[in-house]
């Protein structure tokens, strides 16, 4: 027996998720107080007492306040529309899907409404498939607006954020640097500390109607997975096509044709580019998270539930992977405060290491956090159930599953920073290419993108082995976990990026001077490589979750072994390693025809608007945004529907086995696509910077902005975009929502399944 | 049993393969019918009266022919040079790795030379594994020798054949087509017929020794596939780092600094990039190609040795995967005189119809071929191995195996044709988005690499599915050889790429006229589809002979399932889907770095050279011979040791399963990478050329030659050039050659292996 009493675990967790939104709230109201300039003009003098006038210039200057506010409202009412547009396209989705769940599921006892035995807990019965149909239609809805409450809240803190972080780099990088940093905090702990509570409220309230039937409690439950994942795949995909489209449209005209600056606010694309941050980087890598949270989650709580401590119901040890997200909140809370109040950052250079460090600060201290929930929480011994086999298993064993999942996470994290931050030698390899022009840039970017796979990728390996080995799938699950439970710090640190992306487009839209702009490119950089590093994080833990989903899908579809060689598993495992092709190809060409269309207008703009290029006349901000939008919710239905549609395609057609292979193929391929995509796009972000920013001997000489080797970096730049952005951070999304979506299918499949081969 | 007898077997193979080779001749007869002048001057008056002297300019300038001439020696004996330094080093490695294959094999059964029951063919007794261990050596020594020899008079007749081209190109396209192609044929049939005469007598030699111990005789055969793709690796490396480091330097220079045309005399690096046509897309692929041919032979030999007609010594049925290619020799010569003599190309337009024709011809022709050896050389009823367990399969069902195959082959080329030609809109989407500049034509160009991967991998899935469903592993191997069967056509107009390029590049080094290089400029971009539809060939043939050798290699180590829900086998697969991008990392990173040493040398040649850029003084083309050489060679190390020591230290360290495992990983991910980095490479290519000759409106609208547009898509073509060169088509090597090296050290990591996970 656990050493944790059901009643204690029933309050830890709630409290520990109110915690986190406490904390995230106390940061809000810190943010708030830098204060922006508002038609109540008394704030601007309100915040020239609050703030003590240090050294800087234009502290005190109004008017620049003013026009940062202007700016920011424009960029939230932007991202605002656009996330409603897109959640009513996907309040359709959720009904439309949502109703075919319930009529697929239904249908595997023939809509029976009459109890029957378990399939695994034998000789006990167990509730009727039609309610396990409903609950999991309800689940999927929880799971879905969750999600999308995750991204719209992350949204809502970084437009808010944005401007403040302008205004405090007036004052020095620092204080800029903890802006910017607690927007992201708020983001992280809101969106764990929520996926947890309604996630714990749901399995609280789903046990009122399943009593003892545990197995179809969290066999329901795995909606929310499906519901948080598939709401991310559109916020990443639309808002990476969104962002995208914007960015390289804006580029293309501005720096390369009218070599104006970026975000410079005579192009007209410019308010669209800095929308998109917002809803692609922000809103789309919330929802995506959250997606991989939940679904671990309910990955773990599914092959739970068939083990020993399920069938012996044992709620405390059941909700091992809630306690370990709860303690993942509370390090992830005291993590926060070494980098907002015990140390500070003075310098450029400081801040990434100050980032790095919160990596290692959370992991460290929450391996013991593992350690203790372990002991406390776990039986010193139980069985796991292995593929119709049991295996017997002892605490300490989950306790390396989880933790190397967690060290598997920090060392992808840090190999990602190695390969996309400008201080190491690969990005500064990739900048020396553009001395031979933009084709060398590409041909080095593209090989360091292939290289960065290779440590990740083992990094997974010991991981899957060592929990595999250890504890089967639920050791697969929990070490997903593990790498997601310092989420809140990954999240803090990667919604940084594009808080300073965006307080950078700002500074230079209200005409700020070069020193201003100076500090938030130097931010803006290492954003570049946290927002690589969450992107690592998302692609790693992807690969785990979608590893310990398919291990749930096979045990629930009933199949002993996935052999590879067998035709019906080989024809899968080979067309699966092709589908993030196929994905890659759809976004990447849906990016580049949106900027097509952006660079259209942009340049009718600048060719039709009388004064434009003198800064005598406005641009038609709101054109270049309708575009962006359009394209985005157009061009996000065929990828959508490719990953939505495959398992249930695959399943009812070719049944379970060749699904199985379709899932495998999917993950070992689409991990190395998405890591190699993420990774070459932000050096070649980074190695633009390089050149832009010249602190060292060696990138004056590539230097300055305007140079030949400066536009042969921008091209690789703007290659990158569709990549690191769109195509990259979707794949992760591709593997895990195919696997839920089999998951959350597969007593469908298994009764109804293989349509084609049953007919041959 | 068969109705062919034995002794009609016996006579047949050979005299195909002899009928093969005297074709060859005739052909290269008919092509050194065009004389080029030599310092026996009287050559030029013989071709004066050997040719018609029809309408066309220049044919009579003896001055020309000269010219020629010295142009074509300076590249054959570069090509020659080379050559025999790379065979210097291959001799070294085929003398290391023998001796390893010895030791290892060798030590199975710790060096005793007493004889031992068969694992197979149960109650016979078979020769000693030390036996198996010398002529595993012996034939891996004999396949790497005609490998080597297969690049090398594929080679001679290239470097023979290209200055030839140019001076027919002077009386018309046509007859310029007729010399490439029949250039190309020489190729062909000169390797497929070697190859199945050096396996035929070496089939034969092994029998004196083994006699009827028929399992031991195929299992030593199979060191012939392995010392095939082990020179394929290397020269494919090795060759492709060569002539991108060359093209990319010269065009990097060249066209985008000095803006002087391709191929233009003076730019330093010319001659070595034409030698690095023939070393790299003539002799490397005519290896590799080689190489797919001897291991799907082999694979499917070894499979049949230990099935009822090995069992049962029935020689007509064993030697079904000779006979099917004996068959393929007499069907290519017939297809290939409908291009030579049966239609005539008057027009440009006709080029590319005429050599899809090609493959059609020779498909439908094949497939009648395949029926009759099938029907003659098969009993009706026999049983084949598959992985412990025996499938009862009838004589039919091998016919659809080898058929589905074939289909399958020209499915990839035709799909691969549509989205590398510029005939059609995929790649004049790639060309028009050159309009926002190298950015969007990148973009652009990797979706549709990304997305021309679709078809063919569906069409690999189902000659897959259903060779292993009607045939098992041996189904599998046989659908490979189906592919495979038409390979004398298939080098015939792949071949025919680099000849067209070579010629293009000597008219424009001879000074000829505009006119003239238009048409060799045809030829070639002719050539740059069927390059791509070869390299389409390669891989989709590779991925056949990789499953089927990882069959082999299964059976051979004893494992009864492959199951990826078991720890081992999934890092496994994980791990091995990573290898194609780090073997693609190291070869695009070798050949970024070798072009930047050839820029150097060639800006130090335009610097320091007076009266080079004047056309007044000669370069020096020896030094950049000699980088790129000293590049290649040395570059070629890594990659080559990463593909050749992967499957010894997972063997040896980790054990069969995830051996296993990496071999279905790297199979089914590597296919994806190959195919669309060798489509988007061609793709770019001809965008390029598309722009370039500005056939249609829509093209005129983009060029002409140094347009913006243009500077884009030269961009895009360079990034092209180590994608589909360099990295892509060594990929199938990567795929093919772990397999064939797992195959032949089976026995020693069943005995030995999986050291590590003893420990543990």
């Amino acid at each position: 027996m656990s050493s944790l009493s059901e009643g204690l675990t029933q309050i830890l967790i709630p409290v520990a998720a109110i915690l986190g939104i406490g904390f995230a709230l106390l940061q809000w109201y810190l943010v708030s107080r830098v204060k922006l300039a508002s038609n109540d003009s008394s704030n601007g003098y309100k915040e020239k007492l609050i703030e003590s006038d240090e050294e800087e210039e234009g502290v005190n200057n109004l008017e620049m306040s003013i026009k940062c506010a202007e700016i920011q409202h424009a960029i939230s009412v932007g991202a605002t529309s656009f996330l409603f547009t897109e959640y009513k396209y996907l309040g359709i989705f959720m009904g439309v899907f949502g109703a075919i769940i319930f009529l697929f599921l239904g249908s595997v006892r023939g809509f029976s409404t009459k109890s029957e035995p378990c399939t695994y807990n034998q000789g006990n019965t167990c509730k009727p498939a039609l309610a396990n149909a409903f609950f999991s239609t309800v689940a999927f809805l929880l799971g879905g607006l969750t999600s999308v409450l995750s991204g719209f809240l992350g949204m809502k803190i970084a437009t808010y954020a944005n401007a403040r972080t302008t205004l405090e780099a007036r004052k020095g990088v620092g204080k800029a640097f903890i802006t910017a940093f607690r927007s992201g905090a708020v983001m992280g702990f809101l969106l764990a500390a929520n996926g947890l509570l309604v996630l714990f409220i749901s399995i609280n309230l789903f046990k009122l109607y399943y009593g003892d039937d545990w197995e179809g409690l969290y066999e329901s439950i795995t909606g929310y997975g499906l519901g948080g994942s598939s709401m991310a795949l559109f916020g990443r995909v639309g808002g990476g096509i969104y962002t995208k489209a914007a960015d390289v449209g804006a580029d293309l005209v501005g720096k390369v044709e009218r070599n104006i600056p970026e975000d410079d606010p005579r192009n007209p694309a410019v308010i669209a580019d800095n929308v998109g941050d917002n809803v692609g980087d922000i809103a789309g890598m919330g929802s995506d998270l959250f997606g991989s949270y939940a679904e671990s989650s309910c990955a773990a709580l599914f092959v739970a539930s068939i083990s020993s401590f399920g069938i012996g119901h044992e709620f405390t040890a059941m909700s091992y992977p809630l306690l370990i997200s709860s303690m993942g909140i509370v390090v992830c809370l005291i993590t926060t405060l070494f980098a907002t109040d015990l140390f500070e950052i003075k310098k450029v250079s400081e801040i990434e290491p100050s980032l790095k460090r919160q990596l290692l600060i959370s992991t460290v201290l929450m391996t013991a956090g593992i350690a203790v929930v372990t002991f406390v929480a776990l039986p010193s011994e139980f069985t796991l159930f292995n593929f119709g086999t049991e295996k017997e298993v002892k605490n300490w064993h989950l306790f390396f599953c989880v933790a190397t999942g967690l060290w598997a996470g920090l060392v992808i994290g840090y190999t990602t920073e190695y390969y996309t931050s400008n201080a190491y030698s690969p990005v500064q390899d990739v900048a020396d290419a553009c001395r031979t022009g933009a084709a060398t840039n590409v041909i080095f970017g593209l090989a360091l993108g292939y290289k960065s796979v290779i440590i990740p990728i083992f990094a997974i390996a010991i991981a899957i082995y060592v929990s595999f080995s250890l504890g089967a799938m639920y050791g697969i699950a929990v070490a997903a976990l593990g790498m997601l439970s310092t989420i809140a710090t990954g999240l803090a640190i990667d919604a940084y990026g594009p808080i300073s992306d965006n307080a950078g487009g700002i500074a230079e839209m209200a005409g700020m001077s070069r020193k201003i702009r100076e500090r938030t490119d130097a931010l803006d950089a290492a954003g570049n490589t946290t927002a690589a590093i969450g992107k690592g994080f998302a692609i790693g833990s992807a690969a785990l979750v979608s590893l310990a989903l398919f291990g749930a899908y096979v045990s629930r579809a009933g199949i002993k072994s996935v052999d590879v060689l067998t035709p019906k598993a080989f024809i899968g495992l080979i067309v699966g390693a092709m589908l993030p092709y196929w994905f890659s190809a759809m976004t990447m060409k849906s990016v580049g025809s949106a900027a097509l269309k952006m660079v259209e207008e942009v340049r009718r703009q600048f060719n039709t608007i009388p004064g434009l290029m003198e800064g005598r006349a406005k641009p038609d901000y709101a054109n270049c945004v309708k575009i962006s939008t359009d394209a985005s919710l157009r061009e996000m239905i065929p990828p959508g529907a490719l990953v939505m549609l495959t398992p249930l395609i695959v399943g009812t057609l070719f049944g379970v086995e060749t699904l199985a292979g379709v899932l495998a193929g999917s993950l070992v391929s689409g991990v190395q696509v998405a890591i190699s995509a993420s990774n070459t796009g932000g050096a070649w972000d980074n190695a633009k910077k390089y050149i832009e920013a010249g602190v060292s001997e060696h990138a004056k000489s590539l230097g300055p902005k305007g140079s030949e080797c400066h536009k042969a970096a921008v091209i690789g730049d703007t290659i990158g975009d569709p990549l690191k952005d769109t195509s990259g951070p979707s794949l992760n999304i591709l593997i895990k929502l195919m696997a839920v979506e089999s998951l959350v299918f597969a007593p469908f499949f298994a009764a109804h399944g293989g349509l084609l081969f049953k007919f041959l």
